[in-house]
């Protein structure tokens, strides 16, 4: 088997990769080892910033998030009990972010894909990916029915997730190295039957904890709420799940629309990255080379990102073998990517409580919380970095 | 003895009041353990708010200021061997700061004090602040005589200090509550015979830790570094010393000026805040209510700024018998103080190394580092918190 450009993984990157590049008439083949259900209901992150809407437009993906996401010209910070806007729109130059669940768009990117004669293998597990120095790497992997097979390429794009084989094919220390830390808490999430609490979301901080008040339809919301890694869901009733959030979130008669809860989960919270994005034909984006706190919203956006940056390198070999572009896709990806970390530590540093800071933090966090919400030149940083830089 | 504000403390915060009461014909006299050349000699802190250079000139203290202080109108913020000048002027709506060492501050108010007639007891050691419930609080002391004497007063200012009598009155727990965090780090100063290296000032990011290079005159320098908290001047030769400090400030060809070092000292950094900064007739002003690392060059001026407050309130109390502005002190200067402490913290957070950081950290110092010299935004927000809010 053999094609221009080999994808592993079918998630937004390799999914918006291989249409972005049927649209240069480049072709590829995507190898994903989940199955087409498992990833069009994995209920995963739901902020697009202004610029990951105006690609999925662009390339024609964009008709559903149009009609049922949900645009946002702002949020809340909460703190000491009151609210305060987050007027995005107006601080950040007319952009806004669009709420619109990350397993609708890979629907609509699979949908496309399909429609457009694209190749996804799924079911299919890549196993190694080899003469990445070559002129001519191979990715091999298993098929659902259990054979072996190659694919040829001339370049691969690593967009299988923090724990697939792409990364792992950087020889790690003499090529690749890997940043990250570990943050001392996790979110207990939640997916509940209710109507939404507020038009906007809700990011509070209470000497209790971080909370987050999002949504993800007119009945379904979304809420998290920070604790220990190490605690469990068997230890949160959902009499006690809304109770700890109104706490988080109360004052000034705010309440909480509650109702039945039918998930709940706890995730670890952490920042990574890995340096380069880059080695010989293989090219890593999204979380392949990073993963960011949830905190900033920015997981799926850094993956259409890094995408947008590698389909036009793409774009440019094929259409005048330039490899300039191609050179200087990791330096260029980073930028973004350490923007965004930044950003991500940021708020969550700034709205979480750490079990090692003392009352002195807690105080501190307030007068950061004050200066955001008072001074214009720090809420337009907040709001420049919470709806993203521009792409081009 | 008797007057009509007593004040504990002949530091910035104890003779600026003295004098702004005197301009509003209000008595007092103020108690200081310190001898007047103890207090003229001691080398700290040099960096003046645009607010404190103003109200200095506004009480007829700014004459040598004037003449001697250096008009900084921006600093520059070096990291991965790149300087970049963080246009104060320009952001922060026309105001500066100037640079003037601090014990010439104290200088040019003792001399004011003294020349209009005010009574500073040098070499008075305060031992006991009493009846701050009552209308006449007393202030108890010791003469350099020896002798006991009894101050009694309308108001004591507590201006003493984080190590003075004031702060001790107020019942702990009771009625006062400390918030403090000690940084694991110092910084090693010196002061170096030397021509200036730079027109303003240099905060250095570097892996090895952060750098400052100040100057006090044209033939005297002060640089520092961070160094363990733990350390000793005695492992610092000047070679060494010298050395530390270019490879920490180095790039771009950028050379320190070097001369002989004749003081080198290291000094603790940590953050405090007593609040509230009132207890019935005591009022705490500067370092006896806070104190912050000096990163953020906010001692003096967060002092300075107290006591405008302050001398308000007083005089708003004797023209008119309202103690609504005293009332208010507390919570007035408190929302200054804060605001400086998360700036001081934000300041260290993003140029200090910490040693429980990861190289995560430092690259993510380098992408905060990169915003603020890069977005307009960012920029604006530290320029107009480095140059200080307005008084009123």
């Amino acid at each position: 088997m053999r094609t221009q450009v080999g994808i592993v993984g079918a998630g937004p990157a390799g999914l918006l990769l291989s249409h972005m590049l049927y649209l240069s008439g480049i072709e590829s083949i995507i190898i994903e080892s989940r199955s087409q259900a498992e990833i069009e209901q994995t209920i995963r992150a739901g902020v697009l910033e202004q610029s990951t809407v105006d690609l999925m437009t662009e390339i024609g993906a964009g008709d559903r998030m149009k009609r049922e996401g949900f645009v946002h010209g702002g949020f809340e910070l909460r703190f000491a009990g009151h609210g305060h806007r987050i007027d995005l729109q107006n601080l950040a130059n007319g952009r806004t972010i669009t709420v619109y669940p990350q397993h609708e768009v890979l629907k609509d990117l699979i949908a496309l894909r399909l429609r457009t004669g694209g190749q996804i293998h799924f079911e299919a597990k890549a196993t190694s990916i080899d003469g990445l120095t070559s002129d001519q790497p191979v990715v091999r992997f298993i098929t659902k029915q259990g054979e072996t097979r190659e694919l040829s390429c001339d370049f691969v794009a690593g967009c299988d997730g923090g724990y697939g084989a792409s990364r792992a094919a950087i020889p790690e220390d003499l090529v690749r190295r890997d940043y990250f830390r570990v943050y001392p808490f996790g979110w207990f999430g939640i997916l509940a039957k209710a109507p939404p609490s507020s038009e906007e979301l809700i990011y509070a901080h209470h000497d209790r904890g971080f909370a987050l008040i999002s949504t993800r339809s007119p009945n379904i919301q979304r809420m998290y709420f920070q604790c220990a890694p190490t605690d469990s869901v068997d230890n949160w009733s959902d009499d006690r799940i809304w109770n700890e959030l109104q706490t988080r979130v109360g004052g000034d008669g705010f309440e909480l629309k509650t109702g039945p809860i039918f998930q709940k989960g706890i995730i670890p919270l952490r920042s990574f990255v890995c340096e380069p994005m880059q080695h010989g034909r293989l090219f890593l984006a999204g979380d392949a080379a990073h993963s960011v706190p949830p905190t900033g919203a920015k997981g799926l956006n850094l993956a259409a990102a890094d995408v947008y940056v590698l389909a036009r390198a793409l774009a440019s070999y094929y259409a005048k073998r330039s490899t300039t572009l191609l050179d200087a896709y990791s330096s260029t990806a980073l930028r973004r990517v350490w923007r965004a970390q930044h950003f991500s530590w940021w708020m969550t540093s700034m709205l979480h409580w750490f079990h090692e800071g003392t009352e002195f933090d807690l105080k501190r966090q307030l007068a950061e919380l004050e200066l955001v919400t008072s001074s214009k030149a720090a809420a337009t940083t907040l709001a420049e970095n919470y709806v993203g830089m521009p792409l081009a």
